[in-house]
């Protein structure tokens, strides 16, 4: 072999691997790559948690707001707590068309999963709650949630709980007077902003062409190729805008929901923000039913199908639906091990 | 030392041995060692389960039974699984006056805690369920709990949430159809005889007469002394027997109920069971609030004062008081590892 002019040695063997590595990867390159590599740009990799700037999670605060995720005893009738509608073992949702509240009071909407839920640009399927602070914060004094008459008696029922006063004193260490409903919010949020779900799916964006089935990879080129990414991106699937519920057809049509919902328009009264909901995340999707704002739809195959119809105007095949299942079923994912610990609550007296 | 005719010298020295530890015994025996005998002698050591001869507990079983102890879907309304009376966070109970069954409908008494619970004659306040399997079967179908309308509907239910097969198969492997309300019961049974939460009053009856405070056992002395062990035997202080409440006073009067209940007269029919009730089992009793069949008390000082008065004819005095409350804080109890794991429940779908 003869030596190139003025080249070093070491540097020609750096370039022949060089050379070596960009043949054998292409050569490696299949469908598989190319689908992976797609999801990687439309969907990106799931983070390890979901930090705020405005809450740092500290040991301390997720510990307290797991407590207080299942605490019931702040709400008026004493059985609302962030459980009831988004039991752990359940995959944080209830099961139910539409939430119950306290005394039984029907809530406007389905509960969704909180799960990876702190991802999103707003909380609720119609954006009403600016981050999973507001929300838990806003739903002590909600009147069909735990429907107390002011924050000021959450908070003389949470001081009324011996052992509370040192578990907030640990969370936050700065404050004085440390129970209040604005920590409640802050410890509840730190909590939420650590359930993140690694699924299947994730294996797969990370190289490993095995962590999908064939079904889930076809499933994943029709999720892309038909469109559903256009609002189902991020790695949440979804939580990033707002999208009109119905764009060639009304829902109610084909979902058969009981009554309508103007979704975004209540919050804005803005006309153009009628039907629009926030796209919801698809994580656990196949987990958590019934689906839609309403429950109104039992079945994935049959949330899909309407989906593809109302959303794109396009009518999916047997074996489109049933990939497209077999995908999301892919985003169900791994709940943490430490909020599958029961915590034990602070005795009142 | 002259040698005892006959004897080997080793007999002499067992002798001179147990000489030497009977008159070690005897030196160390002071206050604790008499509580300590005593306490012994009513109430015994905390078994390391509840086994019945009739539902033999696998890990299967108990696995299963864990599940669906927290399995709302099988419900009326889907609101209802024994985790809604009896969150394991919160020692077992749902800390209302009364249970809230399904659409809100009021139970007609307090829900008791299911720790240690199936060591009872009898389960409910007013003994009408032979035991915890019989409660947990009959809770399905009862109007006020899961208000289903049949066991059939039952079964139907848990037949429709795919993944409950294989569970209900590893459980019971010899039956053909396990899919049942009774292998229900069972599991649900099973899970909730492994649930003793040893406390540090077993720390003390077991030899370790630092695991109670000087005030504990002041209290403990005197819950002997005063009488309250009469009822409150076992070690389960308590669930043994049906007593009076109301003996030498009726317990309205005291407790400021809203309504009377007649008690196991319900049951009965029997004019001489009037007002008698199953005597609640004290364990974890600091843990509980509020107290009675009718959550008519609130602090555990009032309910002892109350007890004292009512049953015993006595008045305590408020070192008397405060001592005995200090006793019952040291049967508040560890709640087992494995109850503390949240179980992820099987996927309708």
């Amino acid at each position: 072999m003869k030596r190139l002019k003025g080249s070093h040695p070491i540097t020609i063997i750096s370039v022949c691997f060089t050379i070596f590595f960009i043949a054998a990867s292409l050569s490696a390159a299949g469908p598989d790559d190319d689908l992976m590599n797609r999801a990687k740009a439309v969907f990106g990799p799931l983070p390890a948690s979901m930090p705020s700037p405005d809450n740092p999670m500290t040991p301390e605060k997720v510990k307290l707001g797991h407590i207080l995720y299942g605490e019931p005893r702040i709400s008026v009738d004493g059985t609302v707590s962030c459980v009831k509608c988004h039991p752990i073992g359940l995959y944080a949702v209830d099961g139910l068309k539409k939430a119950v509240g306290n005394n039984c009071k029907p809530n406007p909407r389905n509960s969704p999963c909180i799960f990876n839920a702190a991802s999103q640009i707003s909380e609720h399927w119609i954006g009403n709650r600016t981050s999973v602070e507001d929300q838990a914060k806003q739903a002590l004094i909600g009147p069909p949630s735990y429907g107390m008459p002011s924050y000021e008696a959450v908070e003389k029922a949470l001081k009324g709980i011996k052992g509370y006063e040192a578990l907030f004193k640990e969370a936050f260490p700065g404050d004085r007077d440390p129970v209040t409903v604005d920590n409640f919010a802050k410890a509840v949020g730190a909590f939420e902003r650590t359930l993140m779900t690694p699924a299947p799916f994730d294996d797969f964006v990370k190289g490993n062409a095995k962590a999908l089935t064939a079904a889930q990879k076809r499933g994943l080129q029709a999720f892309i190729d038909t469109g559903c990414m256009t609002c189902h991106f991020s790695p949440y699937l979804g939580g990033q805008l707002y999208q009109k519920f119905g764009v060639f057809e009304p829902y109610e049509k084909y979902t058969k929901s009981q009554a309508v919902d103007e979704g975004r328009f209540a919050v804005t009264k803005n006309p153009s923000d009628r039907f629009l909901f926030k796209v919801p995340v698809l994580r656990n999707v196949a987990a958590t039913p019934p689906y839609f704002h309403d429950g109104s739809v039992e079945k994935l195959e049959d949330a899909v199908l309407i989906m593809a119809k109302i959303q794109l105007g396009k009518d999916l095949t047997r074996d489109q639906t049933s990939d497209l299942v077999a995908f999301l079923q892919s985003l169900t994912g791994v709940i943490p091990e430490a909020a599958l610990k029961v915590p034990v609550l602070p005795q009142a007296n």
